[in-house]
C-alpha cells in the first residue's frame, strides 16, 4: 500500500507527467520512489516509450516485476526489449511463483535459465508445478501459498502454529483443514478463528460447506463462481480433493477486467493488450487486418447491388433509399446479437431456454420492423410522392429487420459451433447479412414491380 | 454458501428447468430449497415470468430479500409487482441496512412505511444515513457495520473483546483502528492479529498506510483503486476523517461486472438491466427509440445521396460503391472511437496527452485509408474499367478514412463536455458523420470530374 491516497496518487502522477513533458527525469526521481507497481504501471501506460524509458532506470528491481505484471501486454513487450537479460531476470525472481509462471512464455530463453538457476529446489518444483497449467484455467490462476491446518487441534494449538509461521500470505482471509493425506475438509475463517474459544476445535469451526475449484476449469467459469457467491478465497483441488492451492478475488478481478475489456474492444476487430502510444505503422497494421475483412463484406454488399444496376439507373430514388434499409436492418439485428450473445456468457440462455429467446427476438424484429416500415413508407411516400417504391420499402423493411433480428440471435450459437469468439466475428458477419438482405429484397421487389 | 459444488449447481438449475417445462413444480420443491439466492436469482432470470411465479411461492422469506437484491432491475420488477405488501415488507426487512436502501427507490410507499416500522431506532437512523448518499457513490456501497477497535490495547485485550462479539460481520478481513474520537487512524489485518503475540500493542502491529474513501467520490472511482490496489475491504470516512463506514470487494467486483455490462448494451440502445423474457411488446417498445434514433441518421444519409441523383442516375456504378466508401470509414472511426473511450475511461488518457492520441489516431486513420484506398482503386480499375472512377472512389476513401478516425478520436472528449455517455451515443454520432463524409466525397468528386 501507498502513503498517498488514491486521489494524490492521481495528482502526483499527473505532476510526474508534467514535469517529464516539460523539464525531464532530476525533479521526479523521489516522487517515482512513492509509487506503488500498479502506480508505476498507470504512469508507463499514460506515457510515451521513449519516456518510458527515461522512467524506467529509477524503479528498483524490487518494483520492477511488480510493475511488469501490471503492464498490459503490449508496453510490457516493449520494456523488457529494451533490458539485457539480467536486469530482467533480477526483476522477475522477485516475483511469486505464479507471476513468473504467467510472464514466462514471454521471457528470452537465457532469463528463464538463470531466474530457474537462481531458484531454490522448493521455487523450481513449484513453478514447474504451475505452468503444467494453462494460463486460462483454475490452475494458472492458483497461488501455492494457501495455510493448511488440521481439524482435530484446539484454536489456542493452531493459535501458536500461526505465531510460528510469523506472517501469512497476502490475501489470506482463511485457513484450509485438511486430513493427514492433504485431503481437503473444509475452510477456517480467520474472522472465525479469531472471535472463537482457545479451548475449541478446529473441526467445530471448520465451514465444510466451500465452493473448491479443480484445476482445468476455465478462469471464466471461476470468475462467475466468486462474482455469484462474493467468494474472498477459494481452494484449488485435485481430482482425489487434496488441497494445490487457492484463488484469490484480486485476481478476480483482474479476469473479469480483462473479459470486459476483450468484449468491448474485439467486435471492432482491436487487441485489449495493445500499447495506446505504440508505433504508428505497428498499430496501423494490426488494425489492417479487421478493416481487411470489413472490405471483403463491402464489396460483398457492393456485388449484391451490381446485379441491380440497369433497375437504379431507371429509377435513382432506389440508390438513395438503400442504405436506409440496411442499416435498419443491421441495427434490429445488433440489439439481437448483443443480448444473445450476453446471455450466452453469464448463463441466462441455456439449451433448455435458448428456442424461446430466439423466437422472442424474431418477434421483436417483426414488431419493430412493422413499426418502422409504416413510418419509412410514409416518408418515401411524401418525398418521392409514388406508393409503389413506398409499398416496395415498407416491404423490404420488414424483411430485413425481422430476418436480421433472427440470424442476430442464431449467430452466436452458430459461431460457438464453428468454434469462432461471437464477440469478435458477430457483429462483422451481422452486418454483411444485413446488408445482403436489405439490398437484394429492397432492389429485388423494385426490379419485379417496378422494371 | 451452498452444499453443492458450483458445477453441480449448474446441473441442479438445469434440472430445475428441464422439470418446470414438462411437469410442473411438484417434483422440484426440494431442490429449490439448496439453492443458494443468487443462485435463485440466476435461475429465475433463465425462466419466463410465468415460471417464475410458479417457483417463487416455495423461497423462504430469509433467501426472498437476498434473492431480489441478486436480481436484475427488470426481473425483480416483475416478481415484487406480483407480491402483495406484506409479503414484501417481510423479504425486505431481513436484509442489511445497505441493501435495504438500494430497494427503497423501487417499493411501493406502504411497504417503506412497513419496513421502517418494524425496523428498530439504530437501524432506522442507519438507512437515513445510508439513504443520504447517491447509489453510486461510495456511500451508497459502503457498509456501515465495520468493526472498530482502540490503538493502546494489547492483542490479548483486542482478542477477549471479538470473542465477546461472537461474530463479525461477513467478508471482514480487517479491523479499523480508531481513537477516541473515531477518526481513523489505520487498520490491522486479521491475519496479522492471528500472527501477534498476545502482549503486543495493536498500534504496533496497525498499518496506518491505508486508502479510504469519502462518501461522496464515484463507485467507478472506488472501482478502480480496488482493482489497482487489489483491495479486499477499505474504510469509508468523512471530511474529518472520522469511520462511517466500509467498502468490501463483493460489491466491487458486482460494480465492475455491472460497469462492463452497460459499456457492451449502451451502443446497441439496450439496457442492462432489461429481462429478456420481458413480452415482446415491451421489449419492442424500448429497443424502439434507439431504432428511432438510427432510423435519422439513415435518413441524413439518404438525404446526402439525394442531392445527387442526377450525377447516379448518369453513372449507376456510384450506387454500387458507395457504400464501400461510407462502411470502411465507419470501421476506421469505430476503432478510434473504442480506443479513445477505453483510455478515457481507465485513465491512460489525460488532458496531458490526448493531443498525442489524436495526433496518433489521425495518422493511423490515415496509414489505413492510404492502403485501402490503394486496394479499392485496383479492384475498382478492374471491375469497372474506368481509372478516373478508381482515382475518384480512391481520394475519397482517404478524405472519409481520415477524418472518421480523427472525429472518431475526438467525439468522446466532445460528448462528455457535452454530459452525454460516448458508450452511448458514440457509435451512432460516429456513424453518421462516416456515411456523410463518405457520400459527400465519393459523389462530389463525382459530379466534380465524371459530370
Amino acid at each position: 500500500m501507498t502513503a498517498a491516497s488514491p486521489n494524490n496518487v492521481e495528482d502526483l502522477i499527473e505532476h510526474i507527467i508534467t514535469v517529464l513533458n516539460e523539464s525531464g527525469i532530476e525533479q521526479i526521481k523521489d516522487d517515482l520512489q512513492k509509487l506503488h507497481p500498479a502506480d508505476i504501471a498507470h504512469l508507463l501506460e499514460s506515457i510515451p516509450p521513449e519516456k518510458r524509458e527515461l522512467v524506467w532506470p529509477y524503479i528498483d528491481n524490487s518494483r520492477r516485476g511488480e510493475s511488469l505484471i501490471e503492464l498490459s501486454e503490449g508496453v510490457r513487450e516493449g520494456l523488457m526489449a529494451e533490458m539485457d537479460s539480467q536486469s530482467l531476470a533480477a526483476a522477475v525472481q522477485n516475483l511469486d511463483t505464479d507471476e513468473i509462471a504467467d510472464l514466462i512464455p514471454e521471457l528470452p530463453d537465457d532469463v528463464i535459465a538463470e531466474v530457474l538457476y537462481v531458484a531454490d529446489r522448493e521455487k523450481r518444483d513449484q513453478l514447474n508445478a504451475v505452468l503444467s497449467y494453462s494460463e486460462d484455467s483454475a490452475g494458472g490462476l492458483m497461488d501455492i501459498d494457501a495455510v493448511a491446518i488440521r481439524p482435530r487441534v484446539t484454536v489456542a494449538v493452531t493459535r501458536r502454529y500461526l505465531r510460528m509461521l510469523n506472517k501469512l500470505p497476502e490475501y489470506t482471509d482463511k485457513l484450509f483443514v485438511v486430513d493427514r493425506d492433504n485431503k481437503l475438509i473444509g475452510a477456517l475463517l480467520l474472522s472465525d478463528l479469531v472471535t472463537a474459544d482457545d479451548t475449541q476445535r478446529i473441526d467445530e469451526i471448520t465451514n465444510t460447506r466451500i465452493h473448491t475449484f479443480s484445476v482445468e476449469q476455465s478462469q471464466t467459469e471461476v470468475a462467475q463462481a466468486f462474482a455469484r457467491y462474493n467468494l474472498m478465497s477459494a481452494p484449488v483441488v485435485d481430482d482425489g480433493h487434496h488441497l494445490l492451492g487457492r484463488i484469490t478475488v484480486d485476481d478476480i478481478v483482474d479476469v473479469i477486467q480483462d473479459e470486459a475489456d476483450r468484449r468491448i474492444m474485439a467486435p471492432a476487430g482491436l487487441d485489449e493488450e495493445e500499447d495506446i502510444f505504440a508505433p504508428v505503422i505497428r498499430t496501423s497494421r494490426s488494425r489492417a487486418v479487421w478493416l481487411g475483412v470489413n472490405l471483403i463484406t463491402a464489396f460483398i454488399a457492393a456485388a449484391v447491388i451490381g446485379r441491380f444496376q440497369e433497375t437504379i439507373s431507371g429509377f435513382v430514388a432506389l440508390a438513395v433509399l438503400m442504405p436506409v434499409v440496411a442499416s435498419m436492418g443491421g441495427n434490429a439485428g445488433i440489439q439481437s446479437l448483443t443480448v444473445v450473445i450476453r446471455g450466452l456468457s453469464n448463463g441466462t440462455i441455456t439449451d433448455k431456454n435458448a428456442n424461446k429467446v430466439f423466437i422472442k427476438e424474431l418477434l421483436v424484429g417483426s414488431v419493430n420492423g412493422l413499426i418502422w416500415a409504416l413510418v419509412v413508407t410514409a416518408i418515401t411516400l411524401l418525398w418521392f410522392n409514388n406508393l409503389l417504391l413506398a409499398m416496395i420499402i415498407g416491404a423490404a423493411m420488414i424483411i430485413t429487420m425481422t430476418s436480421s433480428a433472427l440470424f442476430g440471435a442464431l449467430l452466436p450459437s452458430i459461431l460457438r459451433h464453428m468454434g469462432i469468439d461471437p464477440a469478435l466475428a458477430g457483429g462483422v458477419a451481422l452486418t454483411t447479412v444485413a446488408d445482403v438482405v436489405g439490398f437484394v429484397s429492397f432492389l429485388g421487389l423494385a426490379t419485379i414491380f417496378l422494371g
